[in-house]
Order: C-alpha cells, then structure tokens, then sequence
C-alpha cells in the first residue's frame, strides 16, 4: 500500500510501504475510510519542528475495523469506530481521570494518511459508532478523532458553562470548532478573533456572535471594550504562538480561564504577570478519547456538523496538495480520501 | 505616633509620622490591635525588589473602628474589625466574581506596622467580629487578614477538596497554613516540604501527614514514589522561586491543579512544558475578602488556630528585630503589638 511519508519541509510523498499487521494481541487495523491534515501537522511540515529522518504522517482517522488482536474485546471486524490521536489503555490513573492523552502507556498514531493503520490498545483507544455510518456523516466522524475534539477541549479546559463570555483566538479548523464547542455548551457570547473573510462565515455558523479582526494592543483593546472593560470569562487559544498566547492572558477577566490547545511553540509565560492578572490557566493534547462517546452521539444525531471545516476533498494519493493548500491557507482543512 | 519605614536593604525604622485622617467618605481609621510581618515583606527588606524612597511598611492588621467617614455604613466605630491586604469596593464585577484583590478601585495597604491606619473604601473591605475578642483570639484573627486567607486561596486555587492528595511546596506561614487550609477542606494526605524541624512540627500539628526534605529532582522523585507514579492531584506553591514553581508543575498528576500564591520572583514558564504536563494553573494575590466572614467564623468557632504561626511577639517599636529574625529564619512570623 501507498502511505504519506514527510522528507523535509514542503517534501510530501505519497509512498509505498508494507500494510501493518497485528503485532500485539491488543492491536486492531483499520481500514480508513477518511483522514486528514491537521494544523499540527504544519509545524512539521514548514520545517518549524524539525524531523531527522522520513517521517510518517498522519493521525486523524476512522474506518472499519479490519482484524483485531485476541485480547480485544470491545470492538470487533466489519464495526466502524474513531480513534483519538493518542493510544491510551483507558484504565491507569490518568485515563480514569479524563486524560487519556497522558495516558501511561500511550503511544502516538502517525500513520493515518494511508488506507490502512495499525492502532495498539485498541480497546481503550477506539470507539464504535452505533451503526456503519452513511457517506455524509464520515467527515464529522473523522473530525472528533482530533480537531474536534481539541476544540471541545478547549471549551472544557476553560470552563464553557452557559452565559459565558467567551473569546476564541485563532480562525483555524481547532479555533472554529472551538466556537462549535462553546456554542454547544450553551455560551451566551462567542468572540471570533478572525480576519479571513469565509473563516468568518464559517464562524458566524458555528455560533461567533462578534468577529474581531484586531490583533495585538489593538485586538486587546478591542476585546476590553466588547466586554465592558472586565475582560471575558472563557478565552479559547487555539494558535501555539506567543502572541496569541499573551492576547488570551490579557483579555481574560480576573478568575477567567484561559484553555490553550494550540501546541505552543516559543512561548515562554513570565510568572509574576500571570500572577497578578489572576487567571486559570490549563491545556494540552485533547484527551480526545474522553469525549468520544459524547461526541458520536451528537453527530449521529445531527446535533453538530464539524465536518463543515473540511472545505478541500481530495483523493488520498494528492495528499501532498493537501498540505500545499493549507500551508497556503487556500484551504481550512483537507480531507483525504483512500 | 510612629510606623515603620523601610530605608533601604536591612534597614527599617520605626519613626515619627503623622497621625492619618479620614480624607474620603469611605474610609475608616483603626487602632490597630495587632499587626505583623509578612514574607512579601522580606522581598523588599532584603533588596530584592528595591525601592526607591523611604517605604512605609505593613499590610496585615486588625483593630478597634475610631473613626469613619460619613458614607461608610456597615462598620461603626467601637467595632473590631479585619481587613485585606488590598481595599477593594466589593461591588465591581471582579470584586462580585470573587477576585476582590484584583477589585477595579483597589489600593495598596502599606502602612498597617503603626498603632493607627486609614482604610479606604471601608465598607467593601473591613469585616466586623460577631464582638470584641478576647486576647487569644487576636493572633487568629489577625492572621486572616493576609497569612491565613493567602493558605486558604492556595488550597481554593488548586480546587482541594476531600479524600484530595496535596502536596505543599514551602514551609513559610503561608505555607504552613496552606497545610492547615487543605486539612480543613478535608484533604485525604497532605505531603509537606521541608527541611526545618520547628517547621516540621508545626505541620504536623497542621495536619500534614508526610514531610519531605528533599527538593529539586530528588524533591520530585520522592513526591512521584509517595504517589505510586501518578503525582499529586492539587499542589500549593507558597515560595515564589523557579525552583518551587517547576518542583510544585512537576510533580502535579496531569489534571491536578497547582495553586501558586508565592509573589513569582524572577519565574518564567515554558509554554510546551506546561502544555504537555497537562496541569492547571492558578494563583495570584489571596481574595483575602472573599473568604474572611468563613474564616472568621472559624476562628471565633475555635476550628481553626492559625495565630499558631506566630512564635515571636514584639512590641510594635520593635519592628526591625521582627523583620531580622524572620529574615534570618529565627522566627516563622513575627506579631507585633502596638
């Protein structure tokens, strides 16, 4: 089979390797059905993490599973099932806490853009949707392996509860299914930090009440002012960079939360300045298995549509346009299909 | 009358200064009945943070009302009353979010180590006793009015609630009363650090159930080792250095809430770090009004001791030989009687 592979930055193949296979009794392979290029995914690719040697891509996925290992017990071949980006085994103390990302014995998945993906501690990694789901509703299933999911991380880690105001920094498909999440969880104003004209469209759908294209000083100011001069209750930051980082800390109001799920890249937070603005501060790679089963329930009922960020289908094997298109951000987020 | 000044590095004297009057409405004037050192203090004593003219000193205090101005109206004098560290009118949106120190009008007391003090915005920031208390209660007393609210925020910050493994980095007042914060709201173990045996003892009676004397890497492989692996679930930063800060994110459980109210000095954060640690962080100045009317019950209940953490009392003129032995680690927490 063909699999995406990384050389260097902006080298993407798309090429042969062997097919996985189970190696371990609690392995699964799935046969992918769609995947994608993640925001993530871009750090590697402009070369910003820098790879030493060919690496494969990929860890966005959901598909039918092909074979199971013997100790599988919860998922079962011809199921279809999502799977989060990092393996977890779902019972040590860090899963049953709600953080299967931290999980002690995860692994990371970065082989999903191909047809076919070893995935290991599949019983704690892999949900089941209830039932083989029709074509329209794969792209919204395939988004709550990551980018949803990230999304709705970002709304739990900075505690969206209804009549919240909540600022979202950042127009990418993390940051737009962040207001998705936020309006989901019963918001009462969604700020939508975004200068990119159909970015606002797509983020007036999923809930944005206000769009600020200011960044900056004046994206502070802007944001102080909407909000009465008190700053807002909920900041989603969903970048990774230092600027948007420190605009989040300074427009939250004192005992506000900031949920950052932008990996940071060069951020560095000085104590004594987080200290005396008083916020709450928590983040990380969505624990995404947490909110899986919650999740498929609202897409199977038609209660979400976060497959709306995918605004670029292509065929599996043109996956380097993929990652051509967003880098260039011609494209939100590119679909893939095998 | 006299009050403290500081004049530089070591040198605080206890000088001649006018008496302070009500200049606004809303203030107060209280003979003070006792007041006392703080280890923020000790910043500025020892140079750290330098000044740059001569400082009037103290922000902790309790007293007999002598005077109010003409609006203030729900303290009368004759009454005896504890008040924060910061004035805040209790009335704006962060004062009424519970983020009094951060309040939109607050002023700094810094001129509480003198036998009278004027208070601003009096009604938003003084709490009358249930009566005048009895000589033993006063330590207690004071102690809310800084000390012991800056403990309780430590363990309200890191969310400590019961059967909650806690570790306290910092065996300073405010660390040992962070001890006792986390034992009132039920805690289920309570790990101390520290390496000084009357500080030990103290969190012992504090309700610490183990004490740690190691730090840095060694601090945190004993702290991981106590907790099978997993790390605390609410750890309470009372020191402030880059040490205790990465010690207490170190060893947090991913998920687990730090609590950090020792004044950052010279800490930075890195974003990636604290991102794949997956903890919570929150801190800042105590909310010392928010929690006085239930500590306050507490104290006059008898359920609560913190005026234990004063093992040196001095009459007020005696003021320099308080900041020295704290200074000097002689002394936990210096009371001072005018």
């Amino acid at each position: 089979m063909r699999g995406a592979m990384l050389y260097g930055p902006y080298d993407v193949r798309f090429e042969e390797r062997d097919a996985p296979t189970i190696l371990e009794p609690t392995d699964a392979i799935i046969r992918i059905s769609a995947t994608c290029v993640c925001g993530s995914d871009l750090w590697l690719y402009r070369g910003v993490t820098p790879i030493s040697a060919p690496t494969p891509m990929g860890h966005e996925y959901c598909g039918i599973v092909e074979a199971v290992g013997v100790e599988v017990s919860s998922i079962t071949p011809g199921q279809f099932v999502i799977g989060s980006f990092f393996t977890s085994d779902n019972t040590c103390p860090h899963c049953l806490a709600g953080y299967q990302s931290s999980c002690l014995h995860r692994e990371n998945i970065n082989r999903a853009q191909a047809p076919l993906l070893r995935v290991s501690l599949a019983d704690g990694t892999l949900v089941a949707t209830p039932d083989i789901p029709t074509d329209d509703l794969i792209p919204s299933l395939l988004a709550l392996s990551d980018v949803m999911a990230t999304g709705w991380f970002a709304a739990d880690a900075a505690n969206v509860t209804p009549g919240k105001v909540v600022v979202v920094v950042g127009d990418g498909a993390v940051g737009l299914l962040a207001m998705l999440s936020a309006k989901q969880r019963g918001a009462g104003r969604i700020i939508a930090m975004s200068r990119h004209p159909a970015r606002q469209q797509l983020a007036l759908e999923f809930g944005a009440t206000d769009i600020v294209p200011e960044r900056g000083d004046e994206g502070v100011a802007r944001i102080k002012e909407l909000t009465d001069g008190i700053g807002a209750d909920a900041v989603l930051e969903c970048v990774g960079t230092q600027e948007a980082m420190m605009q989040a800390i300074r427009f939250t109001r004192p005992g506000g939360y900031v949920g950052y799920i932008g990996v940071p890249h060069g951020v560095t937070l000085d104590g004594q300045d987080l200290f005396f603005r008083h916020v709450r501060l928590h983040g990380g790679p969505a624990p995404a298995r947490r909110f899986l089963p919650e999740l498929i329930e609202l897409v199977w009922k038609k209660q979400i549509n976060p497959g709306k960020v995918f605004d670029l289908t292509l065929p599996l094997d043109q996956v380097a346009e993929g990652y051509r298109a967003m880098d260039e951000r011609r494209a939100i987020k590119a679909l893939l299909l095998p």
